[in-house]
């Protein structure tokens, strides 16, 4: 047995999940509030919850759908995050994921910012971030060129990082996003935050 | 518009949910600590989940199965309520349904105690309340007689009448359980009860 580790808190998301979007900005708060750091995974919800759950997505499912569009700005409301989003066509989000993934392994220190820009445009200023056109557009606001983001979109090796780093999370048990994991200890769901912080203060429970 | 009513929560649960039974323990405190009173609906997720959804049961579900084996108990500290379920096998929530949407109509004073008991039984006592002789088991424990109890639950008008119950739940838009309505607003899980004692507190935002 080692040591809890409540330390850094590991964050898996994707970008077409509105509710990783608020997770996204409020893990960042937690971590302020706490000192910890926090590591951003990419996940693809069309193989976790399509291909291996054997579900549907959220805009195929009745009831849920309609609540989970009244849901999300109430919540954006309630965590005090920007949210304009008045359209809920499934965003692709496997553009923007490969961008992030060769960020991750060429331009660390570039991929968090990055990865809030995304989110940003996405979520909070209604724009579709589903074709590489977008992806690359925002290049410039992390300091990169545009032609090497988009170069990385369609380069085969960063598909199959991807896939390596998708296949990673789903071994440790991720499915939804977003999901936190801290001290070996996973949680789901952006409402789960103040069990994350709680977590961390009191080394757990 | 009439003036918003933070003063009586309505909370939907099926009996097979584990987090039903969280989110009925805790709906109580909440109930306590704000002065309001809790109404409580029944819903089958078998009828929800499977037949309008379209979903699978969380114990056919890969990856989300072994999540909430290890969430569940792990929520149940947090929240300090006692659990006690070694095994998953899905519970036969039919009967107890029946049983209570009788006890509504018919003895509404006895109809929480008699929840609150199946719960308690089903999730804190490992005892698996599937079938009539179960269910009928705790007649006494809320002052009813056995036979009674037992015949309600194969009574044709009872049937019906749950069914009606579920039908209005579904018109609702619930589809979830434990699901919170206050002042209109629908909120899905136990762990959005911060949220709506916030919005009770408050009156919303």
């Amino acid at each position: 047995m080692s040591m809890a580790d409540t330390s850094s808190i590991d964050f898996y998301f994707d970008f077409m999940s509105p509710y990783a979007y608020l997770g996204s900005v409020e893990v960042e708060r937690v971590s302020v509030r706490n000192q910890c750091t926090v590591t951003w995974h990419p996940v693809l919800l069309g193989v976790t919850v399509i291909k291996i759950m054997g579900l549907k997505g959220v805009a195929d499912t009745p009831l849920k759908r309609e609540y989970v569009r009244h849901d999300v700005p109430r919540f954006a409301r309630y965590l005090g995050i920007p949210f304009n989003r008045a359209t809920y066509e499934p965003m692709d989000s496997l553009h923007a994921l490969r961008a992030f993934t060769w960020l991750q392994d060429h331009h660390p220190e570039a991929s968090k910012p990055f990865a809030q820009a995304v989110f940003e445009a996405q979520w909070a200023k209604a724009t579709d971030m589903s074709t590489p056109a977008a992806v690359s557009g925002l290049a410039e606001t992390v300091g990169l060129d545009r032609h090497a983001l988009q170069a990385a979109m369609t380069d085969e090796f960063v598909k199959q990082r991807l896939k390596e780093k998708v296949d990673a999370a789903v071994d440790r048990g991720v499915f939804g996003t977003p999901t936190f994991v801290v001290d070996g200890e996973m949680f789901w769901g952006a409402d789960r935050l103040p069990m994350v912080e709680q977590w961390i203060r009191t080394g757990g429970w």
